[in-house]
């Protein structure tokens, strides 16, 4: 097969989900893939599922992709790096920093190491769980040190885009203070206000709308998995969560004492700040554009929402979001649309004459 | 017109978005609605968009809903009550227990004073926004007091129901509490980690996945909106941030000696009281069962996904849910649909045979 850039025999230690898809993603581009794991019952899963072959003598891998837990992702780097001096390493870790200082302890050849990290995964793990798709569409940090150029792990960034994924160059220390702001810290601060919610009552959690769901729906996340990777980014997060508190603590003294013009003053700078912050989150295709928002009532019965989203489509309109609400007392729901806001009007116009009621969301 | 259960003659005193909306609502059903405002100007044009009539010699409410802002709830619900010696009076302020207390301090007749809060609103206000629509499916809180019973404020329960709102009984303090939990809060935990965004790069923020698009979606809020909301429930909201200020102490000291056992059962053990917590959200319907995920891929042009929800129609399968995931630097999307397990197999080999790509999403 020709449709592929990547030359190299590829070596993958570690069968789990990362590693099989891996596997079955190169191979499904004619890429020569090896797979290796500590558990012979596990390499021989993901051979069964087509995610590479048994090592042979005579292998030669040129790229060689080391997924494996956190914590022993370094070593097995630093045995891989000895073993097959010719070859380039890298491993898919969520976290870059700490594997790259016990390299560096270790004393070990940098020039032929650099670490990724795809943003992909599933609920589930393991080599059953792996798919050739996984990594479609997501970013993939290349995560650089000074050690080694990223020309010359172009082995790495074709196979980045075999897979189907965005390259995305930083360097290690970035890489983890990122990830710490836009993923790890969000998932704390959804877990801290979802425990918040054990205290109240049944009647007061049949009130939740939206917003809550919306805003504590990560906190449904696997503990096991969160405790080691907020483990090993630590002091990241800390850095994120401490100003973070900083403010909370600004919040609460505002609120013990709400009717200083000082407090209204921290409130609504607090707020704004926060509007502009999200105002920093790219959008749809890594553009900031604002959307129109059309809000159309979907009563539950089968088919209602294809049926709307193929009127729209009639109407010639692209739809750039959508999303659902449900009221938790009836069995209405609402469909959030957003269109470019030179459509909103007369879209809005046209389904109203086609029967719709539309109304606008609560906040 | 004989579909309503109201019978008295409504007074709304307010003609902002509440106000009117009420009063385009009731005249559907054929109620005679009286409008009043401070602003003779604001009066006239909630008049022109149809919310009811002006007021005449010889008006003798029945029913009086107060719809002006928090800060003069009580004064005008207090002159209400005076003026009209027979008639209900009710209110829509979003928060409860403030506007009470300065009624007692006034010594009215409580005996015909009952507070409610529907828990719907609009991003613009004003009569220009209102919808006779605006509270259909929506939850509307009808808030207690030990001064007067629910039997004998049946005309507010009848005027929900007419427009198509689900009253909840619930006393005052009971409101305010439960709403600092599932709404206020919520705002807040949402907006202090949209703030730290303001510290992020560009790099940093261009890897936001989902998981903080949803964390961060309510910070968008009207901050002058937001102010006078926190202000006047400030007590019942520091109730709710206090305790989540100690787990996040917790927290940053679990952080600073991230390899001590005991800091990893301290983040494993808030992760566990996030899944908790987040479990006790009704689901749609008010009920508590899970739904199957099933991810698919959606290329961006016009129509897919209205094709895909058609075949999902063809399928015989009802959608419980459907949420749509962007990958920020590609023009690709996913819909992950949600739908009872039993069925969940079943629809995913049929989609699949319909040549639809199928994977899972990142959590």
């Amino acid at each position: 097969m020709n449709d592929r850039r990547l030359a190299e025999q590829v070596r993958i230690v570690g069968s789990g989900l990362l590693g099989a898809s891996i596997g079955l993603g190169l191979r499904a581009h004619g890429v020569d893939v090896i797979v290796e794991d500590t558990s012979p019952s596990a390499r021989k899963l993901a051979i069964a599922y087509g995610a590479g072959r048994a090592p042979a003598g005579g292998d030669r891998p040129g790229l060689i992709v080391v997924a494996v837990p956190p914590d022993v992702t370094a070593t097995v780097v630093a045995a891989e790096l000895k073993r097959y001096p010719e070859a380039l390493v890298t491993d898919v870790a969520s976290v870059k920093v700490g594997p790259l200082e016990e390299l560096r302890e270790a004393r070990v050849d940098l020039s032929r190491y650099i670490g990724t990290h795809p943003m992909a995964g599933r609920e589930r793990g393991g080599a059953v769980s792996a798919r050739a798709d996984l990594f479609i569409g997501r970013p993939w940090i290349v995560a650089g040190h000074d050690g080694i150029g990223y020309r010359d792990a172009a082995p790495i960034e074709d196979m980045i885009l075999d897979l189907g994924a965005v390259p995305i160059e930083m360097d290690v220390a970035d890489h983890d203070r990122s990830v710490a702001l836009v993923s790890h810290a969000p998932q704390l601060v959804a877990t801290l206000m979802a425990a918040r919610l054990l205290d109240g009552s049944a009647a007061a959690l049949g009130l939740a709308g939206q917003g809550l769901r919306d805003t504590t729906r990560i906190a449904e996340s696997d503990p096991a998995l969160w405790t080691q990777i907020l483990g090993a980014n630590a002091g990241a997060v800390a850095e994120v969560l401490r100003p973070l508190r900083g403010d909370l603590d600004r919040l609460l003294t505002a609120l013990d004492s709400p009717d200083e013009p000082a407090s209204r003053r921290a409130i609504a700078e607090l707020l704004t700040a926060g509007n502009d912050g999200v105002g920093r989150i790219p959008g749809k295709h890594g553009t900031d554009k604002r959307f129109a928002s059309i809000v159309v009532k979907i009563d539950d019965k089968p088919g209602e929402l294809a049926r709307l989203l193929t009127e729209i489509g009639e109407e010639g309109v692209n739809m750039e979001d959508l999303r659902l609400e449900h009221s938790p007392e009836t069995r209405v729901g609402f469909a959030d649309i957003s269109v470019v806001p030179e459509a909103a009007h007369t879209l809005a116009a046209a389904l109203e004459h086609r029967g719709w009621t539309l109304m606008e969301a609560e906040r």
